[in-house]
């Protein structure tokens, strides 16, 4: 009985294969590296049975994550996420079967959480004492607070336009923060160049480690094990780098071939924003990568990524599930983030409220059908982007009474009102 | 078997009693009605063990919760916090035995959502079509969007001074919202004034209905649990309204009752801020009531409460127990917001923060021993809060290099320095 079951890494592209023993970042042919395991001997000595009765983290999954030792373990509480139904907003679009799988609901507020806290263990657990990373945000937020929880120093730089609050949460954490004026395309060039020029630095940029993407993959085992080991029809999901629907692909490839589940695999959906869609771009045209977007620009900004490092990985998902791509604009995402608070209570990132927007054009178009159980992904916590929510509020005195009751014309004007 | 073992409301001044079936609010006698449950029948029918199972939510404590009916429950998957051991921090403070009960990680970002899910689901079983309720921010964001669930209207009357991002989710979630210029008291008051105007109005203010502590009272659940059915010495918790102590210190009871726990109830803590102490004040004197706090003040806005209802609970637990009260300055708060981050990776809320900083001094006094088991509740999360923390952060543009590594001089200034 192992912790970890991990067998080693390898490269998806060329097939060459790296000990997990020893840190490693891409490939020598410069494609991002992919942990594997031991299926068949942890198929043989582990039930799925058995987890029921684990605490409801994320790391009720150790034999199925890069970590081998228990006490390198760095955690604050994540995983286990609520799946949530949405039976008013499902009724609403004609998705009966519709749930939120609620990644707010993790420390720091957003699903990098889960790559964080599986990124840094094994950072941990491989000698690391300080690391570095580009982010649209959140990930950076993250990373710094896993870190300081490891005792291991960050730096962070993210562009001038990201959510502000992450950096309230850089800060406290005492990571080093930077604020670039361009886009995390221009912040992954800083950062590399920070690590060519001092060689003690990890880098944690995205799917340049191989172990964010295992913590991301657990959304897609707690999705299966909250649906009663079974598989829904679609997933849904916002897609910037990418990272989070590469890891549920994996993990239901790993559950599949674990005998845990059986069935087929989901049709993934991949969400961008009309300002930056290269993963649709290239799926329209049954392309294996895609080309940068240039002046890439969103109000969802954690999807706000010109190119991604793992494009290929992605559009080979949406082939291989009979998935598909689809951009939204900012407009439609507004709405639909209101339209899910005043519904179902939910107050979620507009990245999450991109993907019922989808959802419900796909219901439109006949993709989704009826009898369809669909998931979607919410990334984050609406809280993260106070900006967005236009609020326009009576102030009163002591001893004032109430105005009327609320209606139609005293309500704030529409979120998108005044959006470029 | 009963999915709750609810029996009545009675009041724990005059002891009156009142049936869960109907609404209610305050007693005929002015105090706070409390809900008894069904103990001797509960502990004949089910056994601690049989919880084990159930899903990580709140609502596996349903038996004595007030919900009758599951269908009724409105959920947002709340519940079932991380209990995060804090080994750096305890050891700079000389608490070995510390953890936080991160009440952050809920819906809606506060520990307000556990006394809405169940105050909600209750009001939905009663028949409630319009709610209202006075609050400091974090308690009408998680009442109206829990309400949104329900499908109840929600009216919410905050100060301008509560935490601006509180406003967005009630009006995100359709709430009628009003801001005052005053304290929760003045705010209060408008809303009795409505609830007289309008009696289609369900109070949903703070103690004025009975099953708000109800929902507070599952983080005692949890501790107990979560410290694998035991009782930790201490616990220390931020007190405005005291709902939360009081629904901790009455889970407790009841656990004890029911015989699922032995010994001694943990020594009961209340923090309260420097600028608004009315309960330290009074718990000082040995009163059993307060006394209204004029001029409250304090960055711990959730805890700016001059005068609370069940003031007299409050002490009544601190008193039982043999725990204390203290008040906190503002600037120790942040201090010791930024030294959790910095050593725990948790970005917490200042009124959670207060409670490290009580903890400490307790400990410095000898109140605390070093072998005592210490719990502080954290109440909401940091992000909620992001004006208390000042950055300043370099930028730079596409291309630049990073400026040389973080030291103590470039650090940003300590997040105190420009307040009051």
């Amino acid at each position: 009985m192992s912790f970890s079951y991990i067998s080693h890494l390898y490269c998806p592209k060329c097939e060459a294969s790296y000990p997990p023993h020893r840190q490693a970042h891409l490939c020598a042919c410069g494609s991002p590296l992919l942990a594997a395991y031991r299926l068949d001997e942890l198929k043989a000595s582990v039930r799925r049975s058995e987890l029921a009765a684990r605490e409801p983290s994320l790391w009720r999954y150790h034999e199925l994550l890069p970590v081998e030792q228990a006490q390198n373990i760095i955690s604050l509480g994540e995983g286990f996420t609520p799946l949530l139904p949405l039976p008013r907003l499902g009724r609403r679009i004609s998705i009966p079967h519709l749930y939120l799988k609620d990644d707010g609901l993790l420390p720091t507020g957003s699903f990098k959480a889960r790559g964080a806290a599986v990124g840094v263990s094994k950072a941990m657990e491989l000698g690391v004492r300080e690391l570095a990373l580009p982010t649209n945000g959140n990930a950076g937020a993250a990373w710094a607070l896993y870190a300081a929880r490891a005792g291991i120093r960050s730096t962070v730089v993210m562009p001038v336009d990201a959510p502000a609050i992450t950096r309230s949460e850089c800060t406290i954490a005492g990571a080093r923060l930077h604020l670039v004026k361009g886009l995390i395309s221009d912040a992954g060039k800083i950062v590399a160049q920070a690590i060519s020029d001092d060689d003690g630095l990890y880098d944690a940029s995205t799917l340049k480690e191989p172990y964010r993407i295992e913590g991301k993959k657990t959304i897609g085992f707690e999705i299966v094990e909250q649906f009663g080991w079974k598989l829904p029809d679609v997933i849904v999901y916002p897609t910037g780098g990418g990272v989070g629907l590469i890891g549920i692909y994996k993990a239901l490839t790993e559950l599949l071939a674990l005998g845990w589940v059986q069935g087929k695999l989901p049709r993934f959906v991949a969400v961008q924003s009309a300002g930056c869609a290269p993963i649709v771009e290239a799926w329209k045209n049954r392309q294996i990568e895609s080309t940068f977007w240039p002046q890439a620009s969103t109000i969802a900004f954690g999807i706000n990524v010109p190119k991604a490092l793992g494009d290929f990985l992605v559009l080979d998902a949406l082939y291989q599930t009979e998935g598909c791509a689809i951009a939204i604009d900012d407009r439609a995402i507004l709405e639909e983030q209101r339209l899910i608070a005043e519904l179902e209570g939910a107050f979620i990132c507009p990245e999450g409220a991109s993907t019922l927007v989808a959802a419900r054009r796909l219901r439109d178009s006949g993709w989704i059908q009826d009898s369809d159980s669909v998931v979607v992904i919410n990334t984050g916590l609406g809280l993260k982007y106070p900006h967005v929510i236009q609020t326009n509020i009576p102030v009163i005195k002591p001893g004032d009474r109430l105005n009327s009751k609320i209606d139609a014309t005293s309500r704030p004007p529409t979120p998108w009102e005044g959006i470029g």
